[in-house]
Order: C-alpha cells, then structure tokens, then sequence
C-alpha cells in the first residue's frame, strides 16, 4: 500500500468484515502471517515489515495462499500509530526480534517502553502482545519491560515446543532453531 | 520462639536495632539464611521452616555462626500475618518450593495468590519478593501469578549463576542441582 496512514480507523472497511485484526512486526518472509491466516480464517492479519526487499518475497507467499484476511506493510513499528487508529487491534505479535544485546541499544528493542506506549494506543483494552523468542537475554528483559510498563503477563512458556500446541504457527527462523534444541520461549502479556 | 504472634510488630526491639528485616519462607536446614547473616550484617534474617525436624538442624547452624542477626521460627507460611504486623518486613524470599505441579494443589504453591496477599500485607510499600527455583513449571507459574497479582516484575534471570553475582548464596539444594548442569531461575518482583 502506498501509503498505509490513509487508512487509519478505515481496516475494517478494507477487510470487508468486522474480524479481529492481528499484527505481526518483522513478518520477514511471511511464513507466519500466512500460516496463521490459513488457521484462523475469521481473524484478519497484518503482517508489517521494514524491509523491502524481504516483503516482497512475503508479497509471493501471501498470493500463493490466496487469502482475503492479509495485507502486508513495508513500514517501520515506530509509526504504527499513524497507521492504525486507538483501539483498532487486538493482538500483536512480536516474533524473533532483533535482541539488541548491548545496554546502548536498548531503545531499539521492540520491547522498549517507547515502543509498548505505541502498541497500547492501536490495541484495544483487554488486547495482547505475544512475544516469541529463542533469546534468552531479550525475553528476560521483556518480561520485566511489560510489567514495569503496566501490562499484565498472562502466560509464560519456557519451552514452548514442549507444550505440543497444534495452534503454534511456526516462523521460519523457529523452524530452524528448534531443530537445533535450542528452547522458544512465548510470553502471552495483556494490557490492563 | 513459644509464641511467634506476640512479637508481632516488634521485631525491631527482637533484634535491638532498626535494620530492615528479611524473611526465608522454607529456609530448610538454613544454609541460606546463615549465609546471608553473614553476608549481610546490617540486614536482620527471619528463616521460617514449618518442618521442626528440619528446624533443629538450623538451629545448629546458625548456633556455629554465631550471628545475632538471625531468629528462626517453626511456622507455617500461612500465619505470616499473624506474626509480623503490616509493614514490618523488607524483603520474602523464596528458595526452591514445593512446585506441587499438579493443577488441582495450586492453592498450595507458595506463589498462589492467598499467599501472595499475607505477603503483600506484612510487606512494606515498596518491598520485594525474591523467587529462585530450578522448577519450570513453577516459575513459569509464579511470573504469571505475581503479575496478575498486581507486582511488578523488577528482574527475571533463566540462568542466575550464568551472571556469576558473587553475593548470590546458595542453598544447599541449588548447590547440588546446579552442578547437575540444571539452570536456575529467579525473579525479583516488588509490591506496587
């Protein structure tokens, strides 16, 4: 789209429904966006990611699963709430981020309080974040992130795999790691 | 001590000085608590243990520290209000509970909301619970329970002795099943 802010408040006039509305941020090829899309047909997805030349790879794989409940962004999470308006998303995905390990770099996890102030103005009230990592470092800080900032944490995997859950879409990086033994851990955080 | 409940609220002439008091809730055979007297000299030490057997082992222990910054008390978790007034400690720590993994004993996890409310009640305004256990299962428990509580989560570690904290004492039991190559985890969460 060319430009997204266009539509802001208007989703569920482009969706053609009045279907939740889910968000991934750095939907990198898409392998998640479109696995979710198929499972949950009566959920509408976002997948946004700030890398051109990523998305359009993700732009294939969405046309293969011909489904109406995707559309796709190539735009930066810092300005989601120019996109979206108060309250227009449910849930959030935050799937194997960018950890940003040094101290100095803080500001640019994606679950900096900057960034939380933007996902809490396009959820809606009892709206969620799911976050999914192999990171140690970054969920340890997540965790303490969501709950210094206010959002209520509902559930914590510490090795989500083990739990069996046929609904688990995996991305393609979680594929790859998991292979390897290394555990994902998943926090499900609310806002309260 | 014959009866617990008649100090309560003045735990401070106990100890004749105003230190801030901490408290081990199953502090076992009291390696723990010893070695925080030690450590920590200007902090006073409550280790409760509800198992008397295991109470006299303590008391040994402590008897060869010869610490005046120790009592220990054989009570049970569940009448910590009775013991200490609202206010009177500093700091709960938590060491390596009983997980009772099954779904139907929640309520006697030391991290289940009715026991989370006596802490909170003899905590003060910005006082701390320390939780370290190897258990998955209970930590993933207790992250979810304390936020949903209303605490706040200041620090989550999945590999505590990975960060080499030279003031973190060990228990007798972290001793030997971390040598077993377990991780152990703790969370520091602190009343709002």
């Amino acid at each position: 789209m060319s430009n997204p802010s266009e539509n802001k408040g208007n989703w569920s006039d482009i969706f053609k429904n009045e279907a939740p509305i889910h968000l991934e941020i750095g939907s990198g090829k898409g392998q998640f966006v479109a696995g979710m899309a198929q499972q949950f047909p009566d959920v509408n997805f976002v997948g946004v990611e700030v890398v051109k030349s990523v998305i359009v790879t993700t732009i294939d794989k969405v046309r293969e699963s011909e489904r109406e409940n995707i559309r796709l962004l190539n735009e930066n999470a810092e300005d989601l709430d120019e996109i979206f308006a108060s309250g227009e998303i449910s849930a959030i995905y935050l799937n194997f981020s960018d950890p940003w390990p040094k101290n100095r770099h803080e500001k640019r996890r994606l679950t900096y309080k900057s960034f939380l102030e933007k996902y809490k103005k396009i959820l809606k009230d009892d709206g969620k974040i799911i976050l999914k990592t192999d990171n140690r470092g970054l969920f340890e800080y997540s965790l303490a992130s969501f709950s210094q900032f206010g959002l209520i944490i509902e559930e914590v995997s510490l090795d989500l795999h083990a739990l069996d859950d046929p609904t688990n879409v995996q991305t393609e990086y979680e594929e790859k790691f998991s292979k390897k033994g290394q555990p994902i851990y998943r926090c499900i955080a609310r806002v309260n």
